[in-house]
C-alpha cells in the first residue's frame, strides 16, 4: 500500500503541471481586456465571457499560490496579474464590496450580494501580494478580510429576501470559508482577529454537527437547534468533507489533536451516509429524514464534492494514520480518475448525472473555474509527500 | 381517430374527479391554521408546513375555478375558503404586495420578490369572488392587477440583484403571465387596462420568438434582439409552449385567426426541437447554439412542461383543425399518462430524470402544488368535448 501511494505522486503533479494548468493557460486568459474567460467548453472554447467574481479571484489565488509553493515559473505570475490587475480596477462597488459577476471589460452585472466574492477575493490578492511583492494587494486583502467580518451577521444585506427574525438559519458556507480564509491570511491579520478567530469558528462550524446524524447540517437556528423544515434538513456532504479538512488544518496550525480526530472522524461517517452504494459517487444533497428534497441536482457526481473528499481524506491519514481514512481514499481516487478527467481535451468534467455520465460537458462556467482541481491536486500531491516521508 | 378522442374524455375527467382532486383534499388542507400543506410526500404526508403564495394562490384558484365551471360541490368552495381567508388575512405587506412565503401560522417569511405571486393571487381571488359571491374578493383581484401593472417594469424591485443598466434583459415569464391574467380577469378590469393589454401582450410575447430558430427565447434585449450570452440562448420549452395556449385562447376572444394559426405553429415547431429523441419527454432547457448550459436540470423531464404541452396541443387541434397537433398530441399523451401518474397513491410525480424514472417521489413541494396537473386535466376535458362536438 506504501508503494502504491508513491506512484500517486506523478499521478497528481503530473495532471496539475501538464494537463490543468496548460489548459487554463492556454484557453482562459483575456489579453484584450483582462481577466479569465472560465465559461469554457469541453475543448476550451469560450460560451460566455461574463467574468464571475468567484471564478475571477480564486484563478488569481491559484496561479499565485502555485508560483509561491511550487515553482517561480513566470508564465503562472504573468497569469495571476492578468486576473489581479483586472479584478483591481473592476471588483468592487464603491463601499469596496466585490460585485458578483461583471461584462467582459469589466462595468458591473451583478451586485455584491454574495459575500463568498469577497472571501475568494482576500485569499486571491494575499496570495498575488506575496508572489508579486506587491503590498497594496496585501492590504486589500486586509481590508477585505477585516469587512467581511462586519458583513458576517447579515451577509447579503439588502439583497436577503429573507423575513428578518421569523427563522433566522445560519448556513454553514460561511464560517467554513472563513476558517479556511483566517488560515491562509494569518500573517497579516490583527492579532485580536487572529484570536477571535481561534476562539470562535472551529466551535461555529461544529455546532453544525449533530452527534446523533453523524452528519453536518447544512442550515441551523441561532440556538443551534435544528428546524425541521426542507433547509433545516439539508445535508450537503461535499461541504461538509471540505470543513472538515478546514478545521483539520486549522487544528494543525495550533496543535490541537483532539480536534483533528473529531473532524477525521466527522469525514468517514459522512462518505459512509453519502456514497452512493448503487451507481458509486457522493451525492450532492440529502435530507436528513429521507424525505424529498426540493434540489433536482440531489442526485448529481460533482467534481468539487469528489477533489475536496480526495484531499480531506490524504489529510486524515497524514495527521491520524488511520487506515480506514487510505481505504475510502482508494475507492474515491478509483471513482474520481475513472468519471471526471477528460483524456481527449484535458482537464475534469464538473458534472456527472447519478449514473456517472456526463451530463455538462463545460470544462468550466459560472461555478467551476481554475480552483478546486487545481487546489485539490497540489494538496493531494503535498500530502502523498509528506505521508511518504512519514512512513519511510 | 375521433373514436379514440371519445375515450379519452373519461380518462382526462376521472383523473381530476376521481384522483387529483380527492388527493389535495384528502392531504393538504390546513384546518387548524388555514390555507394548504402543498410539500406532500408520495403517499401525501406533509414533509414542510411552509406556505409559498404560489401555491397557496393556485389552489384557491384551482377549487373556485371548478366550483365555478364544472360543479358546485360544498367541500371545493370550502377548500377555496380555507385558502382565501388563510391569504386575506396573511398574505400581503404593507404595501399590499404579496410575500413569497409564510410560515404554517402565517408569519412572513420570504419578501414579495416575486411578482408571479401577485399574479397568481389576483386570478385565486377572481375566481374565489365569483364562487363564494364576495365583493372584496373581487376587489382584491383588481387592485393587485393594478398594482403589478405598476410594478411591471421593475417586478423585483430592491430585492433584484442586477446592476441596472448593464444588460437590462426581459424575461418571458411576466407577459406571458399578464397574458393569461388580463383574460382571466377581463370582465372586471377598466376598459383602457383592457386595450392596453389587448393590443400590447400578444406583440410583448411574440417579440421573444426568433423566426430563425423557430422557438420562443427566454430573455431577450429591450430592442428585441438576442444577447450572446447563456441567459440570452437560453430556451425553456414548456415556457413557449404554455406561453402559446395562453396566446391562443386570448386571440380566440379577441378573433384573429391569423394569431391563432401562428402560435399553433409555434407550439409545434418548439415541440420538433425539444422533444428528446433518445429517451423520450420534452426537455426543460435548451440552449439555442446547443452549447453548455448552466441549469443543472436541463435533460428532466416536469410535469408542468408536459401537461402543458397537451392542453396546448389539444386547443391547437380544436382552433385550427391541425392534425400534426393531434399526431403531436398522442405522442406526449402517451409519455406523459404511462410516466407521470402514480397508481398506487394517487397524484402525479413531478420530477423525472432524463430517462423518466422518477427522481423525485413527491407529490407537491416548493414548485408543485394543486395547480398544473387539474387545470390541464380540465382544460384537457373541455377541449375533447369542444373537438367531438365540432367533429360530429
Amino acid at each position: 500500500m506504501f508503494e502504491d501511494l508513491a506512484t500517486l505522486i506523478p499521478v497528481y503533479r503530473d495532471a496539475l503541471l501538464c494537463d490543468v494548468l496548460p489548459f487554463w493557460l492556454k484557453n482562459s486568459i483575456d489579453r484584450e481586456y483582462g481577466g479569465y474567460f472560465t465559461c469554457l467548453e469541453r475543448d476550451g472554447r469560450v460560451f460566455d465571457t461574463d467574468k464571475f467574481i468567484w471564478l475571477q479571484t480564486r484563478q488569481v489565488w491559484t496561479f499565485s499560490k502555485l508560483y509561491n509553493t511550487v515553482q517561480k515559473n513566470p508564465d503562472w505570475l504573468e497569469c495571476a496579474r492578468i486576473g489581479a490587475g483586472f479584478l483591481r480596477q473592476f471588483g468592487r462597488d464603491s463601499n469596496g464590496d466585490w460585485y458578483f459577476a461583471l461584462t467582459r471589460d469589466g462595468r458591473p452585472l451583478v451586485q455584491p450580494y454574495n459575500i463568498f466574492s469577497d472571501c475568494f477575493a482576500a485569499m486571491a490578492f494575499f496570495q498575488f501580494g506575496i508572489a508579486a511583492d506587491q503590498e497594496w494587494a496585501i492590504d486589500l486583502a486586509r481590508n477585505t478580510y477585516c469587512r467581511i467580518l462586519t458583513r458576517r451577521e447579515n451577509p447579503k444585506g439588502n439583497y436577503s429576501k429573507t423575513v428578518p427574525g421569523t427563522r433566522p438559519l445560519k448556513n454553514l458556507a460561511l464560517p467554513m470559508i472563513l476558517c479556511n480564509l483566517t488560515l491562509e491570511l494569518r500573517e497579516i491579520l490583527p492579532s485580536e482577529m487572529l484570536l477571535w478567530a481561534l476562539e470562535k469558528l472551529p466551535n461555529e462550524i461544529l455546532s453544525f454537527y449533530r452527534p446523533q446524524l453523524r452528519l453536518l447540517l447544512e442550515n441551523i437556528l441561532p440556538d443551534g437547534t435544528e428546524s425541521d423544515c426542507m433547509e433545516g434538513r439539508l445535508v450537503n456532504p461535499g461541504h461538509g468533507i471540505e470543513a472538515m479538512w478546514f478545521i483539520m488544518d486549522f487544528a494543525r496550525q495550533f496543535e490541537d489533536k483532539k480536534l483533528i480526530q473529531k473532524a477525521a472522524q466527522i469525514i468517514l461517517d459522512t462518505l459512509d451516509k453519502s456514497w452512493d452504494k448503487q451507481y458509486g459517487g457522493i451525492f450532492y444533497f440529502m435530507d436528513t429524514k429521507d424525505r424529498p428534497i426540493q434540489q433536482l441536482e440531489w442526485d448529481q457526481k460533482l467534481w468539487w464534492v469528489h477533489m475536496e473528499t480526495l484531499v480531506a481524506l490524504l489529510k486524515a491519514f497524514e495527521y491520524t494514520q488511520n487506515f480506514s481514512a487510505l481505504e475510502w481514499f482508494n475507492r474515491i481516487h478509483d471513482y474520481t480518475w475513472t468519471h471526471f478527467p477528460d483524456p481527449q481535451f484535458g482537464e475534469w468534467y464538473g458534472y456527472l448525472n447519478r449514473q456517472g455520465d456526463v451530463l455538462l460537458t463545460l470544462k468550466g462556467g459560472k461555478w467551476k473555474g481554475c480552483f478546486h482541481v487545481p487546489r485539490g491536486l497540489l494538496l493531494c500531491w503535498r500530502s502523498l509527500e509528506n505521508i511518504l516521508k512519514y512512513l519511510q
